[in-house]
């Protein structure tokens, strides 16, 4: 299985059919960069087992909390963590966590962000 | 037990006595900084057991890394991380993983950091 | 008093009923966030007397624009600041001052938060 | 020609008339913020020739993906750059380039702000 | 007073004969930065009476901890403001404050740069 | 020519034998990072004639300067950028551009770390 597929394959196991679509759509605007994105980004950094799938979400929402993500990059990661079995525990604790490296800001505006996409999954898988 | 003995007993627990030194040392200049995170930072949020300590050390490398710490939190940490037994092949996934979220030069920067330190820990631990 | 009460006491000094209202928000989906926030951020950290409250806001708001906060933090604080005294000059210069260190995009996006959070405070005090 | 002088026609050429509109509605709530971003953010840093325009445009927006800024720095410095001549594919490419850099989450939140500036301004030109 | 002059005084009201001196050394190897920085930075921005120097400093002071300065523009500006009369207690308070809002890592850094720069402040004070 | 054979290359062109060296220093430690800088960074990315060597190295010292770099990654791309014919006045101009947008500080650190940079370039291609 080349990156490309590999790339493919992993976020389907990651965000579904939604975040297929999601990447389809940064496709359909730019080829390329979805193709580093997809190569690079998930068929590669994701290929190796020395993480499992769930300590990487843990790294990534923890990454995205202090960059300041606005909103679209934690919401797609907030729903992908639940989907692999991230429990809402843990991310309610993982922002707590953060509140003492990143500050307050930017992990209550993360509370939000994660309490829209918690009720939006609860809701499509009940 | 209150929440400043079971931040330090926290400290010890992550840091060792390395790890007391430090806290020490800033307590001696400042009471009040160290006080809060003794009681906040290691007392109150790591309290709770909703994630396990390995967890939270890599939610904390993570961020470390996206904010560009200059050195001596990530130091800290990746020492911290080796005590409580993260692997180094973990460690070094979790420094490739972040290349896609946080782009390479910080990356590459933590690369050398955890060298040096992970270079020390097995020395002192031999 | 202890800190979780002088928390709350100080969120409404600082916010008034809007900020009880915001902080109950979150605890609803976050209790233990809301408390490290209350007993922590609030009930602790404000609780010195070395520096005013006026110079914490100036302080808070400086870290805001310079985080980039994407609006949630700036107007909650700008509100905060007006309700407790820093004059609508003294806001508008604090922007003015960071276009030096933090560059103008920040600045000019804190501008036009600041403009709406005003109009609005005046709206409801006249 | 004045710094003042100087700066207006740098953002009318850079940006046009809506360059202008938004500065001037800058200038109706913060004519201190306006004159400083005129005079030394235009008039001043732009009238040196070592850099032409378009180099600096790729100069700004590599700027504001890093700083992950949330979309009105980023749509202004989008438009400019076409309005002076960088391609769809250069920006694209910039975008590309950053990801390395500055990470994918920055890269994608910037990909759809250009993927909205760019489809406007087709619109009006053609 | 041309903004040039003003600015030139400016840093040595702020900073003394180190700063003037450490201005001087950026001149030497980029004049234009260097004018930029004491006309804008300096003898614009600072120009205004909206705010105090003492405030003009805590402003300063969270942002560069905010961004995680290295350590240059922090001794600069930690020394600028015990000149100008902000208190250590003030500083350190300060300190403890940011910590709520940009996390303990960058403030704990700004404690030891602070100590170095107070400490080189009273030895060539007594 | 696969994408760690373009890699190695692309490294070769921008950063000469030092740029090598320093990839093997990498590659030791972490033979799987090193890996993915010279496959994805410089074999891929690099890649696209959309922008040249020179656009991309303003892009570049852009997005480290921004980053608040604390050197290591200046210091190789201000060196690559003289290598392939980006002049001294135009790196200046862009430490000076980056003012408005990044703010003084994280520009007057890029300032001494070109200087350092530059001379050591001068020394060795005399």
């Amino acid at each position: 299985m080349d990156k490309n597929e590999a790339g493919w394959k992993q976020i389907e196991e990651l965000a579904g059919e939604r975040g297929i679509q999601s990447m389809k759509a940064a496709e359909e605007f730019s080829p390329r960069l979805a193709r580093l994105a997809v190569e690079f980004g998930y068929g590669d950094v994701y290929a190796s087992d020395a993480l499992t799938l769930k300590q990487r979400s843990l790294i990534t929402l923890s990454s995205l909390i202090t960059q300041g993500d606005p909103g679209t990059g934690l919401s797609y990661h907030f729903r992908a963590a639940l989907r692999i079995g991230v429990t809402k525990e843990e991310i309610l604790e993982l922002i707590n966590h953060c509140t003492a490296y990143a500050g307050f800001p930017k992990c209550i505006n993360a509370l939000f962000i994660f309490k829209e996409a918690y009720e939006t999954y609860e809701e499509e898988n009940k």
